[in-house]
């Protein structure tokens, strides 16, 4: 075994800039762990797709051949128990020596464990981010040129858009409940 | 076997809005659960009654005759998997083929899982919330007119208007933990 | 209010057992709550059966008179944690003064929080009980003239008797897995 | 997308049996999700491995050809709530039509959540099952031919057999605690 | 056994006010419990220091002498299921009769299970707060004099400020996961 | 701070050996974390007592001076979640660098954390362990030589041994359930 990766996020949805990220990241190592994290969580507005919806958005983006390098793997949020959650990812997942990270929290973490933790080179950050691209989806604008193809088809499958502005409608009239 | 419904609330506390969509509902199907959401919860801003204090309310408020026909089922909040949620509330429920809900979510949920789903008639819908009556119990305001008896009762005999001020003034100091 | 009882059980199956209890016990208190325990489990050899219909079994099988003075509702099993499992109960349950059942465990817990504990006199308990019903089940003999007909009733619609047999069969080749 | 299988089972080691099975189901279906359950255990008499492990060891097993077809991914078991567990399943996965399993109660919750249900020809059952395999180790009899070079490479590596046979040491002197 | 106090709190970090209540409270009880609440969580922004962390900063702090009269017990959060909360408290602690808290639901809970509680006199509230110091740490001021020498040490010697600053900065990029 | 030991046990009663191995650790170390295992466990056959009663018990039976360089901390077992077990005690715990312990699971698990393991000698093995004292005590045979003054004086506030009774009967009857 050559060296492997570990590229942590939520892909809430995938989107360009994560392809793109993959694509370096694969320059650098011959395999990837691409973690599907909160995997438990889903209709929320951080979290509106489920962690089989996301992966199915990432199976569909890679380049194929890309595919027998890479792993997908849902590793469910540990509710702030944050002290663990590297062991516990550690055992849902084989193996990895290098882990590529842009959240302060996941880096500090890895780094405490003993990992290497590399950077990945934003992709017009300030267009792309998942943030932004569920606000665009609840306010019915052009959000579908942000996400590679597999996902813009996952989301169209699962009437996704639609999900996305109803979870912003419920929480506008927040603390309602009849 | 009749049409059964299920009509899904938090009760905090059970009010008039919620008597009189109850009234509505019986008149529909001959056969009701109503479901004590978020029951594991107390003494929180959003729940400060526990889950056997809100079925107290509802089973005191509901019409004597009506009692046979009605089943009140507490279930717990999955924090957040809300894709497992319609089969979490199945687990608890016998089976039933209608819901009765104004909330979004609850409505997508159980839409998707194939239930026909209802909206129910609000009863002065701005004066008449649970939000609104927990805040009339914070500032020591009128709020008895917009409960049954049964539910006023039950609030008295617990204490639990000094609870909801309570909870309110340790709000207000929030972050502090000496 | 008056005096309101507590009858715990797993009511796997609800057997002639049970339905004599809850009549013995509603001469001795005008108000019962029905507590479903273990009530996450099913498919199980100890709890084949869901919470839901182990209450539709319940529902069903009371006289309907007897329904305005009878809450039927389900509890988790805490896994082990005893200390705390009689105040999880009451985190459920509306306010009661006496507890009624022959497990030494549950008496206990209830004895040591400061309830009245009565036992309930058996009936045919050597013929009558949930294992000895399982057990009939999953060799194919003649158990339904030890229930209620309300649990004939939802066994046979829900193909409780193939459910059984097949967990039965199951545990025969146990630790397989293929 | 053209139709997608799910196989699962727990994998405590991977063998001949389930490679063989993957082999059998790729000329059914043009696309698999393995699932690993049970993902959440390891270092016990039934669980060994972490999943983490397991997925290393299907991920070596299998043709470098297959790995663009098949998706490997741990799903936790949810400590005897099975009547959830297919929906729990669901959230972790892509979307699949048929399920392979010989496993009775995983075919029975299939079943009955609409799913086609197929069995896999085993490969030797008596010689090759996760079971007899776990018990080789714990003899120090030879195990290495009945499972695939992938799962023999990452047993050696992680000291599997050791830990094995630690485990079943262990539960000769059971209850003992110092 | 002479009486023994309970004395609750998160500790995040351990101050001045905290190890002067402790003196204050040795002066009414001859034998205390420290309850370092929340322990399940670390490195977030309420609490970013471990349970072991927080202990180790109490135990260094208190005066020798102080120890054998003094046990530190870690306790989970129970995640707003705030009515069982009390008894889970105590499936953890040795027997204890009187409560020091000023946190309002903490003495609410604790008188409704029967308690005496007492408050603590401030120490110099205005700045001596843990949220205070969390402040002060992450914009880089003056906390040191704030904090007893047994926290000093044990926050420089885990780079605690500088985790404090990486979880404060986190938070103003808060929304944001690429 | 000078070195810290470990020492690793359910105490289900603390007893004469566990004594007699703190005795014998504090020679080699002159720090020392006791660790309750198994916390949130009580009123079963393997864990009759709560973690609170255990940690009286040591409390009580250790030296008084000896106290000052010991701490007791309860912390709950990880349900076979084994591979995350270490990391979950060293979220509760103050850093120590040699773990005390004869079980060989909890040997393996910490070695492979990287930590020093040492065997404790035993005190007449045969004789004085958890499962025997229980054992004595379920059939009301003579025990109280066994364990220290501490936890006899525990067990006999508590009613300890009826308890242990009660839970050996229950067991007998096992499977019933009226």
């Amino acid at each position: 075994m050559t060296e492997r990766g570990l590229f942590v996020g939520r892909f809430q949805p995938f989107h360009l800039g994560h392809s793109f990220a993959i694509k370096y990241i694969l320059e650098k190592v011959n395999n990837l762990i691409v973690l599907v994290g909160s995997a438990q969580f889903s209709y929320t507005w951080r979290n509106p797709f489920t962690a089989g919806e996301r992966i199915e958005m990432i199976y569909r983006s890679l380049d194929k051949h890309d595919l027998e390098k890479v792993l997908i793997i849902p590793v469910d949020d540990t509710y702030e128990r944050n002290y663990i959650w590297v062991r516990h990812v550690e055992n849902y997942t084989p193996k990895f020596s290098v882990v590529f990270s842009n959240d302060f929290l996941t880096r500090r973490l890895f780094l405490d464990a003993g990992y290497s933790v590399l950077n990945v080179p934003f992709y017009n950050r300030k267009e792309v981010s998942g943030t932004r691209i569920r606000q665009l989806m609840a306010e019915e604008k052009e959000w579908k040129n942000l996400v590679p193809n597999g996902s813009r088809e996952v989301i169209e499958e699962i009437g996704g858009e639609k999900r996305v502005r109803m979870i912003f409608q419920s929480r506008r009239i927040e603390n309602f409940s009849y």
